[in-house]
């Protein structure tokens, strides 16, 4: 599914806004064969010639897209299965969100697919990406421009799944794939999730879910996985009706669901940009040992708002040392506040070196820091370039000003290993999903040492990368 | 303070990187004289020649700027009451927050301004920005760069002012004002919104709070303000120590704050982004009539997210009336969910009608729009032109998308008077504010009416803009 060497677009068409053509329009951009297929149409599209079946391609191809009907589905499964095709999108809907007659549809088309081993994405998804091979089977459109990065995107629906990768992009991200799951016929969240562990270019797995008929199989898949896992479960009111209707699934009991992420050693966040922050900051950074957050800011307003934060998200900021305090006092003489947060009052060169210091600090497993953008200053890239796999914690940076004018900066301290983030809530709260992290993985450790499971370094998260 | 047709910088400076030079770099925008005065500099600054006090000035200066250290302050402004300047920003830092030396400086400076009835801002200060005067009083860099726009930003934390201020025009939006308030000498909350309540590029304002001494004052302006006035109020975890430092007052009790606002018919969100898209929604729409939210939204995934959300932030989902059930259903034949939240299942042409369709419905009082950005269908700008105003209704939108694709779109939605947002939780929030805002109204209302006090149209918010 997932890295394939040849493709077909099953029902490509030649009718621009229809499904058919617009996922051909992405999938022509794959570095491989790919096969449009049409019974009734000829000629080329984007450059390659329509097929009539599948069974009429030479090549092995190894995904098929398939944008026809729901009711033309099993067919076009049995055409690929006696084609040795191995992987199938399902764009259409009218399946198991639709009623007892889509129900059937969908046994179906999941008998066939056993019967010819087929893995199937979706059925009522809008595809998937892994921009890192040119790999786009979406339908939708300026998917192009989705940068590769190392976040694996698995949403239950393919419209946040979308949201999602977009706002990565609008956030100078990328993902290493996105992948709207739909309704889960035989690819669920267990199986993409142990697969995108075990990929080299994903760093991060981020969840949307909604529901599912298979909650313990997606929790011990977060359990096993040794990539951090981070989910967003929505639907904490009255939805029910209208999710049922979406992809087939109820959204089920929130507070069960969160527990259950936290006992399997998942963090849960609360919307689409808490997510891909806290992916951000898990993919980018050593895992971090604790959930002690030293704070240096360069202004006091924002540095109580993030004081504020963190400790509400489940981090902790403790008192510093006698020796960091010292350090502290010592680079900036008459600091304005040099406990926990140090606030230097204004950026100043020094900046860096103080951020140095607390990051050095006994007490601290995470670091967050604040300034606006001072032109004339810049940000300390030298001094954090490195920090953060020196110390081995996290050190996260958030920052304010012209965007135009910081964004070399940013950018610069982004390749320098520090995630930035532009609220000094977000940076916060990100800072307080990794808390949480580090305290649910010791659990986790300590709940699987006394079960004789040893509890290694990956589990007790302390070198993990 | 606010509008003046002369300035002086005391204390500027040519060294650059200091406050008094930062600040006349910044005030010399100003479309009037500007003197910097230092007794110990001569020749030209940004083209204004030095003079060595602010009684050497022949014209009449309303404003100055003193960027003298705390010691120097208290002949600074005796001088300025002397030649008649009315209006004082002090950015030095030294004083209420900083122990019983700077409390007693702090008296004796507010005596001084009461003695020549000068109005104060700070001390500890980044000051003040109103673009659309190109009135610049910050030493702060690139705030040439933030647009005029109709949100007054009035912030306990200069940091937080700016923060919140380059995030406005990071969101295309601007500001109608930005104000520091410091320690609050002699110019707090209840005179700033007083003032802004009175400007008539303010349609919204928006209140930073740690915490301050005059609790009722605050509270008062609030409900005396014909201008929609939403809070942040910071410190829900223990930050006293750190936020005493700060602007010399403690955060006090957060909830007893939160329960203060809603009294006073204010409403309350907990994030800086969310600040500022409550008041888009609140400043660029007409005032909402009562809670309930319409939903149309063309993937199912992310109407899930805001259906779930807007309750939570406040806000009510009623089912749609036969009426437009039937209208919706007739532009749209087997749409895909036709009840609140209407789900057209993809963008179409069709969107337009339906968003009005929903808009026009008996029981809806805030329309919320969400749609993935398609390139070859873009957003529906006619149908929504004018809509808001014509059925008088808040109409929001969020889209998501490639940015620089869907820039020019959402700039003419944003310009025929739609407030967009990039993210469906952040319009959720935002429609989840309208929607309190509209109870606290007639809550506030209600309770004038049962005192004696008759209900005007402006307090039950039914036409008032």
């Amino acid at each position: 599914m997932f890295d394939p060497s040849a493709l077909a677009v099953v029902g490509a068409s030649t009718v621009e806004g229809k499904i058919g053509y617009e996922a051909m329009a992405n999938a022509a951009r794959f570095d491989g064969p790919v096969y449009p297929v049409n019974p009734s149409a000829s000629g080329e599209l984007f450059g390659a010639t329509f097929v009539p079946s599948v069974g009429d391609i030479d090549d092995d191809v190894d995904l098929a897209l398939c944008c026809v009907p729901g009711s033309a589905v099993p067919d076009v499964l049995e055409e690929c299965g006696q084609a040795g095709v191995g992987a199938v999108v399902l764009y259409s809907s009218g399946f198991a969100e639709a009623g007892t007659a889509g129900e059937e549809l969908q046994e179906r088309v999941v008998e066939v697919a056993a019967e010819h081993d087929i893995s199937l994405l979706g059925p009522n998804t809008s595809g998937f990406l892994v921009p890192a091979r040119d790999l786009r089977c979406s339908f939708a459109s300026g998917v192009e421009e989705i940068p590769a990065g190392n976040t694996a995107i698995l949403a239950q629906s393919g419209g946040v799944a979308h949201t999602l990768a977009y706002q990565s992009r609008r956030q100078g991200r990328g993902v290493s794939a996105m992948v709207g799951l739909g309704n889960r016929a035989n690819v669920g969240f267990a199986e993409a999730i142990a697969y995108f562990d075990g990929d080299e270019n994903t760093d991060a797995i981020v969840l949307h879910v909604e529901g599912t008929d298979d909650g313990r199989g997606l929790l011990e898949a977060c359990r096993e996985s040794d990539t951090p896992v981070i989910a967003y479960k929505v639907g904490q009111s009255d939805v029910g009706d209208f999710a049922e209707s979406h992809t087939g699934a109820l959204t089920g009991d929130h507070e069960l669901y969160t527990a259950g992420f936290a006992q399997y050693g998942t963090p849960t966040v609360d919307a689409t940009d808490d997510l891909l922050d806290a992916a951000a900051a898990l993919g980018e950074s050593p895992t971090p040992r604790g959930p002690n957050v030293g704070v240096v800011t360069a202004q006091a307003g924002p540095g109580i708002i993030i004081t504020d934060r963190i400790q509400r998200a489940g981090g902790r900021l403790p008192t510093l040392t006698d020796d960091t305090q010292e350090r502290v006092d010592e680079i900036l003489p008459g600091v304005t506040y040099a406990d926990n947060p140090v606030d230097t009052g204004r950026p100043m060169p020094e900046f860096g070196e103080i951020v140095t210091a607390v990051a050095e600090g006994d007490r601290i497993d995470i670091v967050l820091v604040y300034e606006l953008f001072e032109a004339a200053l810049g940000l300390p890239i030298d001094e954090l370039d490195g920090l953060a796999e020196r110390v081995g914690k996290p050190v996260l940076l958030a920052t304010e000003g012209i965007e135009e004018t910081m964004a070399d900066e940013r950018a610069a301290l982004e390749a320098a290993g520090v995630p930035t983030f532009a609220t000094p809530e977000r940076a916060a709260d990100a800072a307080g999903t990794l808390a949480r992290y580090a305290k649910l993985q010791a659990d986790q450790a300590a709940t699987d040492g006394g079960r004789g499971r040893p509890a290694t370094g990956a589990e007790t998260g302390g070198a993990r990368r």
